[in-house]
């Protein structure tokens, strides 16, 4: 069994105010599906654990696609004709269309709102937008401040470069006893977003120190990732990997305060799957399971038809469907630490069916051995619910014949995993259980 | 793909009411199973189409059975003892029992009545009845006629004869791009009857005339025959068609106001069940799934188990179970021409369905391709859906890897079947996607 | 067909009568897993069937146990410092621990208490406790009693032994025309205690009896068993045995007046399990289907991984869940005749499916046969209901292919299956059917 071990509450509750903190230092950078707000954010991750940093150049063919020039900004702002400025990029960088090439003219308001980005539909908010494929300039403000600019000149300026360099991602892995492997990823490529993207950076990389070190069945891979064209590269560059993939989650949107969503991987029926609606059904908060669709994140690459890993997504908020989805309201009063430490906890106590999710063979499979004579009549731990305990002994008794994992036996006996493993650990220390993997040699 | 046109809602109209035009110059025939009446019937439809006319001999063996003699006739009544016609023939004729022995006698009212039906729960309506296999003569009336009978003598006459013939039947094929067939089949031996027979018949001859011209994937069959013995006449001389049939549906009872009701096949999972369910829906009318019984039309025939064919039934009514079942009160009141026209539109989704529904690779699996380089992000046609259409490109092509067909898509994304094929022939035309069968070679 | 019949009402209600006097019989005895209890019990339910009585001895083995020594009594008291009997074995034999150890000493209430088992919930109540494994002594009393107990000196007396002997039950074994077995099996090991182990024993007694004698297809295997090492000894007595087992039932708690409960099989997908789950559908109560659990009665033995016969289980209560479970108050008054009747009645309804529900295959599967020239339009016998005779033809005919039991057909229909099993009788004789058992070879 694995000695896998999960925070307490004390812990979590720690774990999520740490993460709030780096956050906010995250917070200000501006990011890009390339450039140095990707380098920025992988070295702050870095102080959880080390990871490893990798530039790929620019041009390089990833399948379909090719890496584009990379991106990087150093200032932009617009000024009235009295030379005010009225929006700045120092003040929150979604204000500049990412992606945006330089400029630095003086135009007239007409020709100004053809360069602007608003959303009429929540006129207190700016929107984030992008146009990483076709060149152009452009600023994002609120729809109020735009109908309120006088007709008169402005001055605009975007101190931006697009030219070669590469793409940076950051990747951590963590041997386990299996060269089997779970993939954890998220992507790193909002600017001042919290909970789209942030919040799934911060999670992955505290799961990652939490399970540094720890005695682990299966090795794990952290992928710190620009959405689409970074997954696709990645994926392009190691194929060779990817059938020792056997479970993934892609994270994000976990720092809100609403309930858990789980889409399933494309497969549908994967373990993690499973894993995932166990967890979340005995769970005490509501939560939606979503059949797998192709758009949302990086799902939609690891679970393309060529691709098709056994990959599913949680986030407590649904792809897009949110007033504050891709808006200034994606900020450091929308995500809270203590749904971070919910997030973390909920994503443990996955990992503990992970890791301990066997098939065992009953030793002992005609008629019920006889469990008095081998005092597993008796409690064996002081905590433990012990009538669930003798049930679990049962249950396992019955349904290890090397088709049913423990999970499996989880769920036919609504009893809790954790019951479960010390049941089976106790049955194997008995000798009335064996791996099916010892067993079948 | 295919070409198929559908009717637009104009085209829907005109065609309901030419049916119901034709239905009324269907309705005074008096149709068996064998007889001149269905060749009328039959030469009335050929307006629509050139049907191919077919006899079989008095005689001739099908399966189990044996085909009857050939029955005609000229004219029936019975007149009281003034010499006054109480009925006629000639103005209903339901009021001769079909198949009925020829009669010139002079009885009493006791007598007579052992050769009279009527029904007595419906008094005002003359019920249809058949004697097919037991040979006799009788007369059907509305209960109240019957009850107000004075005792006197009564003249009965019957000029029908029962003798060596032919059964006939309606045949028309249209050859499509494969010899794979879709069978459409409808009964032709029920007399005075509107919607139990004639709205099957104008339907089936439209649908063969709209189908004629275009350019089809599908062959298509199309049957006007004597319920049972006529479906087990053609079954039994055309065996070696049989595996050809790839799709097939029983029409009967399309004209009236009631929602629609589709019988499954007797395999229950075939794809003209999957279409047909798809179709209704999507429709936004009420609708019934029934799932297959073996008895009502001559789906019993089709699915009977040495048969066994992907065939189905479309109706508005369920079989047998409505007032006006085989009653006076199935006449021209009962169809009308705007729920003909519904009947028609529906079929012919169904049909687009039917001739649509491929199989095609994703050319470019691992990874979503680059849609942009491609135009695939604009719109390609101004009435469509935009949003849907993007998404439908994301759903076809995320799993187009040769299991699933574009009506599983279609089910899988909740959109639109036309926005899909839409959206399927722009990736064929972009080389993202091929036909699964020309892959395959 | 088998010719297997059902007793009437008349004869349900005879049988539940003269079963609940058997219960009167057999109330006193003080059954235990071993011992004189067991045997006169089986002498008892002889009087209804030639019942084979096995001994096995003391310490032999049985997979992972070993037989217990045999415990006998001959009586017990608590006397009070006055010598009166305040509890008295032989007014109810439950104030015993079963398997209690002698002893005859005089004692203080402090020293007294640490041996008496009570409910303090059912205050008024005796506990039914046993103590097979570990040697002691004790009483079982009413929670009220013990707490009224004055503080004085209490002689306390049990007169048992526990030496080398054996473990009895009893097996009836009734030949049919096939190998194939039908095994039932109850639990005989229970003292004073009337619905929990006395219903399921004369029940089963009454069956054997009431199918001795009939013509039957299966040959039907009747254990009268102590519960637990009982069926464990027989399972490691007779694996050679259990290929022959094509469907089980354990009985117990069925003389109340609750609903019947079914526990599926291990297997939840066997025949047994659709048979009872078709005729509790069909039954007027209401009932409940409980899946496979590794607790309860024998079932959890024939269940055992390494045995997983198709066993399920009938009661009328759920195991264990009823406030008079194991206690003075499954008594008399909890069982009553007509409730044993109904248990007899259902029990009956589904030994004649199993008996029936043969595979037939259809020999005209092309097309309907000719129904009128064979006579089968017409009533074969008084009292069937005409109609669904009819349609029984139609369905049996339908899907006599080979796949659908007669079973399957009476679920896909929704008709009786006694109107089934005449229809496939009248088809079989009109040659349009074979059984496909036959018609294999």
């Amino acid at each position: 069994m694995s000695k896998y071990y999960l925070n307490d509450e004390a812990g979590l509750s720690k774990a999520g105010n740490k993460l709030y903190q780096l956050i906010n230092d995250l917070y200000p950078i501006c990011r890009s599906i390339t450039g140095k707000g990707v380098r920025q954010t992988l070295d702050i991750l870095s102080e959880l654990i080390p990871l490893n940093k990798i530039e790929v150049p620019s041009g390089t063919k990833a399948f379909d696609w090719e890496l584009p020039d990379e991106w990087n900004i150093r200032d932009a702002w617009i000024k009235n004709s009295k030379g005010e400025k009225i929006l700045d990029f120092n003040v929150l960088n979604l204000h500049v269309l990412n992606y945006s090439t330089p400029v630095n003219e003086t135009i007239q308001l007409e020709e100004l709102k053809k360069h602007l980005f608003t959303l009429p539909e929540q006129p207190n908010l700016v929107p984030y937008r992008t146009s990483y494929h076709s060149r152009q300039w452009g600023f994002c403000m609120s729809h109020n401040q735009m109908m309120k600019l006088p007709e008169e000149e402005y001055s605009v300026y975007i101190d931006s470069t697009i030219k070669p360099g590469s793409l940076t991602y950051g990747e951590y892995f963590i041997e386990g006893e299996l060269k089997d492997e779970v993939l954890i990823t998220c992507h790193v490529c909002h600017p001042s977003l919290c909970n789209d993207n942030l919040s799934g950076n911060v999670i992955a990389a505290y799961l990652a120190q939490h399970l540094s070190g720890q005695q682990l069945k299966y090795s794990y891979r952290f992928l710190f990732i620009p959405g689409t064209i970074g997954s696709i590269t990645w994926l392009s560059q190691n194929e060779d990997k990817l059938d020792k993939i056997k479970h993934g989650l892609v994270l994000n949107l976990l720092g809100d305060s609403s309930n858990f969503y789980y889409k399933r991987s494309r497969r549908e029926n994967t373990e993690i799957d499973h894993i995932m609606e166990f967890i979340l059904d005995q769970d005490k908060r509501e939560n939606t399971i979503l059949d797998y669709s192709p758009w949302g994140y990086d799902e939609r690459q690891f679970c393309s038809p060529g691709i098709n890993l056994p990959v599913g997504r949680l986030s407590r908020k649904p792809h897009s469907e949110f007033p504050e989805y891709h808006t200034s309201a994606d900020n450091l009063d929308f995500v809270q630490p203590e749904y971070l430490a919910e997030s973390i906890g909920l994503l443990q106590k996955a990992i503990f069916v992970i890791e301990n999710n066997d098939i065992y063979i009953n030793q002992n499979p005609k008629c019920e051995p006889q469990l008095g004579k081998r005092g597993l009549y008796k409690s064996v731990g002081g905590q433990r619910d012990q009538k669930d305990f003798q049930i679990a002994i049962l249950w396992i008794l019955n349904y290890s014949d090397g088709k049913y994992s423990l999970l499996d036996i989880a769920k036919k006996s609504g009893l809790n995993f954790q019951v479960i493993v010390t049941a089976a650990d106790e049955l194997l220390k008995a000798g009335l259980l064996k791996n099916k993997i010892a067993q079948d040699g």
